[in-house]
């Protein structure tokens, strides 16, 4: 289950911009991987220290420097210390329990943003992605969960597909975040998979467990709600900067991901709503249920009840009670039970009660 | 019922730009229409290859392609370089699962609507529209649903009643426009229809079944908000946008379709209102009812229990019981039950529990 | 009960600026009635022929149209091309399914407006009322119900009471609305009172049909408030507009008017806010009701429970019982059977359950 | 209890400006005071005819007029044709339905408050107040209900206590307005400990009684919401009112009260979330204390209905009874009686139902 | 429990500006801690009286007064006196039942905070801060209560650790803010481990010590967000606030303030949400719990009731009952009442009632 918290306390009376890394640790080593492209040229290494890439700083083609992992926070310290981040960018990067946002810093813009992954269990995970957009320059910083959606990126940029390597910096981190984004609407479908599965099983068969499925799916809902929701102001924030970083070409594309932004945010909408619904309905299906099964065994009860008493009447010991001796009393009774009986299931059905 | 979300994630990962057909294919052939026309003039022609209505680009009469089906990827692409489409837009178009927008792209305007079918069930079905205006002509794409609202502007072009013909480009996206927000009003006319049916089921005798009816109309509601609440701002900016291709007189049939974009709103969440109140009533009568079976026969049984127990104390074998031996002892006790009986089912009548 | 929506599904297809009477037709015959005065003169006409009231076009004097009745939809058009009123406006005045709204057409203001009459049965029935108000002329559209608020306005036109007959168009115009604004008091108070009856009636004895009353009040609350609501910005830009055809004198009245439908919306708030708090304690008085009852059953049911155990004990046939044959047994045990239900009443009374 | 609606019904019909009291009538007789000072001199005067008060017009001095009591209209009509007041102004004053508004003449401001009175029963009353502040006199309106906050400003400026005195017109309107959101406090805190109270009982021991009260409080602060609410923008526009008669030192002070009121209005909120939160515990703890005690009821029941059944078996009459015959039987079925109830106590413990 | 409203009442009437300490006195003796710093220098020192502190009036380093226990009025006032606070400022000092706020008086702002402290208890208390900011001086107030937030940043005073004591009077009251700040991420954590906890309990033994529990959350939640949720407003305006007071690099890190309000109010919100969510699961699992006993016990009694019929029918006393005498006559119905009870409880099985 996500947390609701992250254990931030640590980091409680250090002055700002102290680097402590916040969240849990989620990969073993951190990995450094630098695609260097024009055009023309496209260059790709994996790096064990990170003063190694500051090479790359001042070329003309474009730099995407990639950080797998966060725990490691020397790195990040002369990272930032290299290309001249502030300190409070490298405390933002290294807290994993940021809300999406971006901060333009003039030389630079800052993104925070939130990736979603389905874990092995149905739950799904956030991982925090900070972009770092210069110049010439990317820098993203991922918390190292396998599986990445960055990958069809790297595989355009190796293979030169589509108009990628043709354009600048600002292409590349729109087309990060159109990756994040687009990969929300998969997390989503399988979100959809398990509330239109939930909806059947609640028409047709509700059952005890429905409840708790409801209660992990709402739970899910807001948490995905926190992450995406601040998204909206963030891509809109971006296409909408003054910062020459982004090209006017690129803010079409921006515009773009603004709308798919919005799709996720009605998506998820919709679907608090239609958990809100079922809630209602499986409380009252259930009580319905409930109700009819009360009802029927009080019915059967009812109907014995004044039988019993009849039955009582004749086994008392009265010394006078003709009834006792008549010929047929016996059989007769058992007429004058059935009677009743009939009588009163009758009566239930015509009440529709049965 | 609607689905949830549309299958979007075959899309995930591939450049932006990349043109592949999201949603259902809800017709079998692609089918161009068009229609040419100026005051005086009027064409109409249905075309097997796109390429064939290039030949209307440059003509200064007003041109309208209707593009049925949306899953012939190359037409559109082929139309799009003929026009200078932006990719985005193309993409747009194919993605069936927009939210109503408009985008000023200068040369032209893109719109996406949703038109409202009633399925031969009783469900809501929605299709997407996109419509670009240029300057002298309007390509409309359609998913390609039977049933097309579009015929009566047919018929006026063809016939040339009304002020259409004489009127620019504009005035025909006003039409299009203008066809799908009527067509709005018939589809809710007969929700209002099913939930007025409802409401009286309700007040009168509410069944079991009554419950998933109502969901089922809120769930619809949940859509139909969903399709129709963005509209209002993309009639509105259409009427304040700047755009040249929209002329003064054109703007205040646009404010008129905006008069009637609320008052579907307005109808919409009218009905939502209702609908939530009418599951309170719903509960509360069920639960109403229920309590009356079960105060019924919780009375019956609390008036034999005394009963029964004094039968059964005359069952008992004691040697020595007086009463057993009187003479009008058994017809007796009957008096005295049936006196408990009576005053009992007063005390009950005069608490109002009967 | 109002209807959710009106049947315009008979416009649908029609171009724009067609006219049709959409809504009930709710009078006999068209009657057109023509006021003209000024500060000295004063001529009141009924007319047969619309034509005949547009010899009052260009006089200077003010000039109040009064049309009652809409299915005579040529008459309107007859007027509208007279005075030059717009194509959609004039369909605006046949559509009784409008929101209020106003429009600024330069030479003219249309406005539109809800007036509420308190039908022969408990239910408000709404009646639109459009106004039209030019340089020197007003012309207003009434669906015909009986029962007139205008009345005591042309009565003060008659005998030339209070300021009006020295002000122009805009102040009779203001006074119109002003008519209707006043108006709601009296159906809001009259709804008032039914609330606070239902109030009492809940506080001392809630019945079922109680639950009944709620809905419908709720129900006519949901229409009140969308009669009402969009009143406030209909005022509001009156009094904000920009047309010349409002003077600096009429603007005081109008925020005057404006402060009395903020009273109105903030009476159906407040309203809506009470019926929903009832709503709630009826269900729970319903439901400790039912519990209190249900709870005193039970006891009872419960207390006779091990005393009929005990009385068939001892109604067993086993030969060595020797309980049966002690002289004072049989007496000995109605001690101790009283002796138990003493005992369960004072355990019962000790822990409050009866 | 609060009225829903004032009946102001009396009014409809009537032209705009004719003056009408509106409310109840709260005092016998209309009392006319009036303070006049400086910084230097004060003079205090009770009159019986309004027209001795025109005197003080055109000093140069403060004067404060103060009118207890509204049914005397003809008093109102010639102070306000004195002062030169406009009609609406007037009949605002008269109608006791008013919200809190604030509207500015050029020569004078009229403002509109609330003040919260608790009744000799537990519930609050709401009074009127007028105020109309001109260059250097301040006229103030009440209804004349016992026990008047502005007596503590009266004793402030007959002793020249605080700077009262030496400061104008617009000074004296900010403290009566202070003296009357200073009150607000008073009347919140005893709600504030009459909701304190009801959440002790809540806890600990909840009846019928505490929903009927929870249903006042509810009710109340509904009320109390309407009184306030408005206030928070009167304050806030007078505060930066463009108006030459507020003085730039008054407008810190004004600000002041804008943050009390501000404080007011979040304890209204907290009040009603606190009180919708307790109802919700409210009926929870009900409907649990319910359930315990018919499970309880229910657990007793059950225990004896296996065991009344073997207490009738044995009463059966066969012939050939083996068991009836045996020498201990009847000592041994006890035991065995005794036994199945020892295991279902044991069984319900274990099930934690007991 | 924290009090819905501060004791304000001893204030009304008095006139605005007037000093009267109003909250619980928190601390014995009112201490008054000087800290007077430049890049070079450092001084600290304890003063019992007031008047001492004022010698650092005029220094060029950067002073913080810290004044610790607000019963003292008369320090209050002197202090006010020496630094020509405004009487309004000291009044809100004073007044610990005041919002979160900022105002600006030119010379110097005015910041109004709370602080949180978990008490001994689960609960937490607020403690109101007051700051005020000049040009080279920084002056606090607390109420006292033991645990300092600001202890760290004296620390780093003294050692000169980071930059703050290279920076000015705007950065000093960053720290403080930030420390506060900070210290809610402490306290929402352990809320948080609370309502895991809570949420565990829920999902596997819900008791009804889970409601008291649950409404305590949310009863807090509602206090802390009261606290919290200004805060946001109040550090927005600090950052774009024109006073020269705040220097463009300190703007920086308010703005990463405003960054941590934002994710202490989304927490607040978030947890909000869940305790919603957990309410209605924590409800319908009680529900669903009774029933499930209920209906055990119901079953158990309804398989009962025909057998214990069938034996009162054979304890009747009639002369001619045939089956009386047969030989297998008591064996046969064992039987045949063994078969019913089987029978029964294959149904209820069947129909999953079991």
């Amino acid at each position: 289950m996500p947390e609701l918290m992250k254990r931030r306390s640590k980091k409680s009376g250090l002055p700002p911009g102290t680097l402590v890394h916040i969240g849990e640790k989620k990969t073993g080593e951190t990995k450094v991987t630098v695609i260097d492209y024009s055009e023309t040229e496209f260059r790709e290494q994996q790096f064990d220290a990170i003063e190694q890439c500051f090479l790359f700083k001042d070329t003309p083609s474009v730099t995407w420097i990639n950080v797998d992992g966060l725990h490691n926070v020397e790195y990040i310290q002369k990272l930032g210390d290299c290309y001249g981040f502030h300190p409070l960018v490298l405390e933002d990067i290294l807290n994993t329990d940021q809300r999406p946002k971006t901060e333009d810093f003039g030389e630079y813009l800052y993104i925070v943003l939130k990736m979603l992954h389905d874990g092995e269990s149905a739950e799904t995970v956030t991982e925090q992605i900070s972009l770092i957009l210069g110049r010439n320059f990317v820098v993203s910083f991922q918390e190292g969960i396998e599986g990445d959606v960055f990958n069809p990126i790297r595989e355009r940029l190796r293979t030169a597909k589509g108009r990628i390597r043709g354009m600048g910096a600002d292409y590349l981190a729109y087309s990060l975040i159109d990756a994040i984004v687009d990969n929300y609407f998969v997390v989503l479908e399988k979100m959809g998979e398990r509330i239109e599965d939930l909806e059947e099983e609640l028409v047709q068969t509700p059952l005890a467990g429905t409840l708790q499925e409801l209660y992990h799916l709402k739970r899910e809902m807001i948490f995905l709600r926190k992450a995406v929701w601040p998204l909206r102001e963030v891509i809109n924030s971006l296409g909408r900067a003054e910062s020459p970083l982004i090209s006017e070409s690129t803010r079409i594309y921006l515009r773009d991901i603004y709308d798919h932004t919005i799709q996720v945010i009605d998506a998820i909408e919709t679907s608090r709503d239609m958990l809100t619904g079922m809630l209602d309905i499986y409380l009252s299906s259930m009580s319905n249920r409930m109700n009819e099964v009360m009802k029927f065994l009080t019915i059967i009860g009812t109907i014995f009840i004044p039988l019993t008493f009849i039955a009582g009447v004749y086994g008392m010991n009265f010394e006078h009670m003709p009834e006792l001796k008549w010929r047929w009393g016996y059989f007769g009774l058992w007429g004058v039970m059935a009677g009743i009986a009939v009588f009163m299931l009758l009566y239930f059905k015509r009440k529709r009660w049965l």
